[in-house]
């Protein structure tokens, strides 16, 4: 429905109306060990000229290279936390970044010790980068804005891991006439064990990706290892009242996924399976899913 | 020819004539970056029972799986120095070995901060492995044997790198009436300038794995950067007169590696270029080529 505004107004409608792309690429999908299908975690975020990488597994810029994403353009990087599976591709694709002469700075976000492990490494290498790293921690932080990228917010969301461990929402912001408001909504929420206290700080997310480890008959050990079942992220994403939950990080026992994606649909209707190269568009109205 | 010897003498010339499988698997092939087609530095070495990798680049893991080579074989690893594309992908490996519950001990080769490395990895991510890691250091170490495992032994080469660097000599040991040999052997130098020092070191190899990671015409990048080009790694296999040539190391600038076995050729007969999944047997009189 087009309304009728003054020449100013209807600038801003059009504007409003051309959503810059909002989009999620996964690029790994297994828990703790690679298999010979999936890779250990990554997601790819675009948003408008934003390219956000969310965690780095070994192999991720391998993966950058199949699904042809550029990692020139990436300008900020999200660590949840340090266990190999999610930050063992780190020191590669930032070397690699420096051996293509790289000259913007990277925004790094994660765990204090981060910060460390990437200056010893160039320490042991004699090494040294083309660029800058802006290094926050998100060590002891309540949950909050942690980057505000002008048209996007990177809030932090504490995890409950074995280790500290963050989860993200990054949230689209829109500047328009006398408002500042926030738009679409995505949350990466991986490692945890069940936890309904982080459902405020990823309500009414267009797409919540939640780690979903194992089926609920291995509770024990979910919770012994502080992972989540795939009946438990169905739960969450109830909750949260999401409009689509995408799961992964899944447990190298299970090659056939269709009973994980089950377990959690009896929970919540709109669930999809984590495959690496799928994208996921936000759009306001409904998250359409296609193939990178 | 089978000559006539009594029953004890048969038994051994059996034994001798069995020869225990030698063989090398290529497993990484690049310099510096992964490409589409290229994977980070590493070989695999089967010597009998015994399974040894040398250099352990990103993604190595991955490289196991895709060839069907079983981790939890390995039990010696050699690490020629600390640039990543030599060793990023080691932490992903000892914990994907400890995820698997493995028990047996580990010999690890390599620089002194590998040691360190390692256990600040275990300190970030608050874990431990359920094996072992025995640990030798290649620093300030005259050429030698550096581990000798009864059957086979390692030697160093000290190389001329940007930073410290070692290459490594497998040599096959046989034991028979009354004398104890060496046999195969298989010479593995990378990074390093050209350097016609490590001649004596490695003469007679069976097969020799030299870099080449540039043309000749780029020899003054070459120099710059501590490498060698292809024509100099032709001319080190013919001065070391080496059985077979095998050049790797590729700088990702080159798509087509023929003209880099060409240049190699012009010094030395028998050259083979570094493919992923490539077996090379070492066998007495020949060194056979085989696909994984």
């Amino acid at each position: 429905m087009v309304k009728r505004r003054p020449i100013i107004g209807t600038v801003f409608a059009y504007f409003e109306f051309m959503h810059q792309p909002f989009e999620v690429v996964v690029l790994g999908t297994a828990s703790a060990t690679p298999t010979r299908d999936r890779n250990p975690s990554s997601h790819y975020v675009r948003l408008g000229n934003n390219h956000i990488l969310i965690d780095c597994g070994e192999g991720t810029q391998n993966q950058l290279l199949k699904y042809g994403l550029k990692m020139h353009k990436i300008r900020t990087i999200l660590i949840t936390h340090l266990h190999g599976d999610h930050y063992f591709g780190l020191p590669g694709l930032l070397f690699s970044m420096a051996l293509n002469n790289r000259q913007e700075p990277i925004t790094l976000i994660g765990p204090s010790d981060l910060k460390k492990f990437i200056e010893d490494i160039l320490a042991h290498g004699n090494g040294r980068f083309t660029y800058e790293i802006n290094f926050i921690s998100t060590e002891n932080r309540e949950n909050g804005v942690i980057l505000d990228g002008g048209d996007f917010q990177v809030h932090t969301v504490n995890l409950q891991h074995r280790i500290p461990c963050t989860g993200f929402v990054l949230e689209e912001v829109k500047v328009g006439r006398n408002h500042r408001g926030n738009y679409r909504k995505y949350a990466y929420i991986s490692d945890t064990i069940y936890d309904e206290s982080i459902v405020p700080f990823i309500e009414n997310a267009d797409l919540l990706y939640h780690e979903a480890t194992f089926l609920h008959d291995r509770l024990d050990r979910a919770e012994q290892t502080f992972h989540t079942t795939a009946l438990q992220a169905g739960n969450i994403a109830s909750m949260a009242n999401a409009k689509k939950l995408l799961i992964g990080h899944f447990s190298s026992r299970y090659t056939d996924l269709e009973p994980l994606r089950d377990e959690a649909g009896s929970q919540f209707e709109s669930v999809e399976l984590a495959v690496e190269g799928q994208v996921f568009e936000l759009i306001p109205e409904l998250t359409k899913v296609g193939q990178n």
